[in-house]
């Protein structure tokens, strides 16, 4: 079946190929990729669409020396098989295994890492302008989606590049498809190019048209408005300074052969325009691009995604519901996704709510200046963004939302460790960068009934409020009521003991529960637990009231330990004169790898076990 | 002299006058302007080049009900004036006088504050959205500078207002200059737009050539080039879903007014396209609007600055020599700016290393990554961007470098308390949100010859690294050697003493030393003096072996209190089991007011009374 797949063992094997033996081995590579992740999940649609352009260019192209920057990366399963990866693909996204992005620790062919999206163009054009002042001489390629190409880096990027003569070839993968349909002036700019009628044919008729018309004003007129249609093509890119081919069937080798060929010899900004469909091959991901961006296991003859046996809800739906059932009593609410509707949960807002649902692109830093303009407007905006890509928005949550302290709830999912996305998708720094910021409210739920209950107190809040909650299923409590408002700034406390204080943020709280239970159960130690619940304002009444002098004190939060919660309720305890045994068990200042959730928390000894172990090492 | 001006209390009066008044009104505003910055300082430059502009959109709309966001708010001080802030004009940027920015708690005109550029599109898209969805009917505009749209942000916002139908008027203030002339493909967009032929003119040769021409495929590849030609006024704008108006004079009355009024009945989203002169009316602003953008007193008659006095040279001044000095010796080194070449010293390192030097915009997250893409090329790019615009590239710092572990050096300028610019400008965060990250290293200089070592040890450190340093001179210092490299995580003991543990965090160790040598004098006090150094790593030895059982720990550094690393070392003293008298002298949970750096460190007890004062309270 596998046949010239098989011999692919580093680019060299595929140079050594035919070009009429392409085809057949996309093919190959397409089946390849379905079998593979089938059992264990993964960007399935991303790869799939870019099967023959990835071949192509590195049939064409000489990487490593040429160095090839995928956007976001879950693009290059294809690169990672051509480029010597082939047998470890069943482990990627797996514990140990692959990773699920390009990254540079891991082969040589990837020059650049990348999870978040837009940041290729910047990252080329810098190995661009680093290999002109060496006096090198080789290519650079930035392959970004055109849902990324919505993201402002991207177009700093290209107003930046577009402005010199560099050597730089951007290609536009445009699948009209990020990880949700796209949105925005540029996605209906970039249908333009495709549906419209060929650049020559449309050529042609404008020309007929002037020769026939009557009145010169009239001939003006209509003048504007057909070059306009003939100019569509790539005019946007060549105003800002790109030469501009495409659009190119990114499917078929008779078309991306030659003109790549072409782009090697060109000099100066190059971008070209590649069209291709995502999930191709696939059709189950064909048919739905959005659901197989990337999932779980699934079945490789029906499509079916494998049961998930009847889960709790999971946080982001339990959000979505939650918001939309809010949103039904309180007109002022909201909501706005940066590009991922479904990803957060806000898709089932939309779905009752539509007129009040903003979904701007991957461009979480318009999205929080654009929810202060709603603010201002007397709404209620609901910011739905993970934690990790809410660092994109750090300046705007400062300058725009807590400056003016305008009431702009963030909702920050995949709080914490998010499994096999790894580093670059875990939402560590959160707890860190928004607990620092005045007039700011953060909030962290323990199970998903409490998150129902801070997302209602939230909008009693007359200004900026976080809430950080995990990936993944709740546990199952009720969440069938409406629950009141929290006491904002209150923590609650879970267990009472006289053997010391042990303090839970959020997604720590039941597992810290699990571990001073059989703290109390083994070793016959009872300690006071509380819940957190508001990293900000911290409940210091609560704290000092439960310290007891000499005995332990430890913290536990799922996020990087310097600047932690930890480290404020340290400086507290010291203040009021507290000593004993001391631990802060928060995430080390290392990036995590990948794996599930618990192989993480079990490695950072953040799960139970880890707790206990650390409660009692105390 | 302003006798017109002097009866503006309000944008009724202003209504009350004649068209024909307007340009005189004009004029007399310029004078005003000119006279009240004199003896004060401030940005001049960008309220000169909209004086007109200001005029007519308070003539012909309605604030507050029409809602006017001004980009970046250094181009508000004619609306300043005509929205009845008039008479506090002298105060402005002055201690407990008018903001420099738009701010909205001063005025009911000012509905969304700035300082920093390219919010206004986002921020008057969400109230033009809110608007909608409230049923309401007024205006919203937002003014954006040719260079504040070089931001990405601001095209993220054109994307997605770009593509509906929302009521949305955007006024593209061009003035060829932002703050540094303009740079990238957008800027020489722009400018094609204003040196080219009137459009009409244009379009008639297009056609007139047309129809001479011989063969068709030379018909259609000249057709080609002069429709591009033709295109050029607005297509980029249009192709984002704008209707492009202009370009107008935007000194120009005649050609203002009318224009403006036929935009009030436009609906969907309108991109109008003035062009202004900065500093018009100030011939050294005029000539030289880089310095004028943003300056201190200065001679109404001959223009020129007051002088300085012979003082030591600034931190930016230091910065750009040092950086200038050690890439004559080591050519992996490159700087990059966002825009900002002469306010970061990066302009002094251009000089006498043009090739090595990059301006990319006001584009901060693309000049993070791109200097990622450079240090992958095996260079050590030096990025110089002030510490409260670090805050627009957190996520291309923690994604783009520390993941990687790039040797990307970030220089924070303006870090700690920066005076008359106020909070939206205070560098309070970055001790936070940079001591967090993985793989990074974080330094703040004692003094400018510190800070020179500073630099030369970041050329010897393999990751990533920040350095904090403050807005103004230094001491005075010797900094004529080149000095060695520091060693790396180690803090410096500046005195002895057996009555406790004084640590000191670089802008405020001097201020700290004088109030430690006062406690020895007027207390009989000896305590230890740390020159911490190094934020991350932390000397944890030299910490730990100053501790004193029972005797003040205290911990000063100009930055907020949370996240501090002040709250990092109580932690430590905490789990080493000290305990005694402790005090965390650092910002308060709120955002500054604006004020010189003396008032506001005064005002939060940060100067050397003040710490003396918390010393003594502990």
């Amino acid at each position: 079946m596998q046949e010239l797949l098989s011999r692919i063992h580093g680019t060299a094997d595929l140079k050594a190929l035919y070009p009429e033996q392409l085809p057949t081995l996309a093919k190959e590579m397409r089946h390849y990729l379905i079998e593979t992740l089938a059992p264990i999940g993964g960007h399935l649609g991303a790869g799939l669409g870019v099967v023959e352009l990835t071949i192509a260019l590195h049939y064409l192209f000489d990487s490593p020396r040429d160095k090839i920057v995928w956007d976001v990366g879950h693009q290059a399963y294809p690169h990672k098989i051509l480029t010597g990866r082939l047998d470890r693909m069943p482990s990627i996204r797996q514990y140990g295994g692959l990773c699920g992005f390009t990254k540079r620790a891991e082969s040589e062919h990837d020059p650049f890492g990348a999870g978040h999206a837009s940041t290729s163009i910047s990252a080329a054009y810098g190995i661009a302008a680093g290999r002109d002042l060496n006096n090198e001489h080789y290519n650079v390629i930035a392959v970004i989606g055109d849902g990324a190409l919505t993201g402002g880096m991207a177009f700093e990027a290209l107003n930046h590049a577009g402005a010199h003569n560099k050597r730089l070839l951007v290609i536009l993968n445009d699948n009209e498809m990020s990880i949700a349909p796209n949105v925005g002036a540029m996605s209906s700019y970039l249908a333009r190019i495709i549906t419209g009628k060929p650049y020559t044919q449309a050529k042609d008729t404008a020309k007929r048209i002037l020769e026939k018309l009557p009145g010169a004003l009239d001939a003006a007129k209509r003048l504007e408005e057909h070059v306009k249609g003939m100019i569509t093509p790539g005019t946007l890119f060549e105003e800002m300074g790109f030469r501009y081919i495409g659009p190119v069937d990114g499917h078929d080798f008779d078309h991306l052969l030659p003109t790549l060929a072409n782009c090697k010899y060109l000099d100066g900004p190059i971008l070209l325009h590649v069209v291709t469909k995502k999930g191709l091959g696939f059709s189950p991901a064909e048919e739905d691009p959005e659901t197989w961006h990337g999932l779980g296991p699934y079945s490789v003859e029906t499509g079916i995604p494998h049961k998930s046996n009847g889960k709790p809800p999971t946080y982001t739906q339990v959000f979505g519901d939650t918001l939309a059932d809010m949103a039904d009593h309180d007109d002022r609410i909201v909501a706005i996704t940066a590009a991922m509707p479904a990803g957060t949960g806000v898709s089932r807002f939309e779905k009752r709510h539509p007129e009040r649902c903003f979904d701007v692109g991957i461009a979480e830093q318009h999205a929080v200046t654009f929810a202060g303009g709603l603010a201002v407007a007397g709404k209620r905006p609901y910011v739905a963004i993970y934690s990790t890509f809410m660092q994109r928005a750090y300046d705007q949550i400062i300058h725009d939302i807590c400056i003016q302290n305008l009431p702009v709830t963030f909702c920050m999912d995949r709080a914490g460790i998010v499994g096999a996305d790894g580093a670059t998708h875990t939402g560590m720094f959160d707890i860190a960068f928004m607990r620092n910021l005045p007039n700011m409210t953060v909030m962290a739920p323990k199970d998903e009934a409490e998150f129902k209950a801070m997302l209602i107190t939230s909008a009693t809040i007359n200004g900026p409020v976080a809430i950080r909650y995990p990936r993944g299923n709740g546990y199952g409590v009720d969440i069938s009521q409406l629950p009141a408002p929290l006491s904002v700034g209150k923590a609650e406390i879970l267990e009472a003991g006289n053997d010391g204080l042990v303090i839970a943020v959020g997604t720590r709280v039941r597992d810290t529960l699990a571990a001073v239970e059989r703290l109390r159960q083994e070793d016959g130690k009872a300690v006071t637990l509380l819940n957190l619940r508001f990293i900000k304002p911290l409940d210091l009444e609560a704290i000092l009231k439960h310290l007891q002098q000499g005995k332990l004190l430890a913290i536990v939060e799922e996020g990087v330990a310097q600047g932690g919660i930890g480290q404020e309720i340290a400086a507290l305890a010291l203040k009021s004169g507290w000593s004993g045994p001391f631990v802060h068990i928060a995430m080390p200042d290392i990036f995590p790898a990948h794996g599930t959730q618990p192989e993480i928390l079990r490695d950072l000894e953040l799960d139970a076990n880890g707790i206990l172990k650390q409660l009692r090492g105390c």
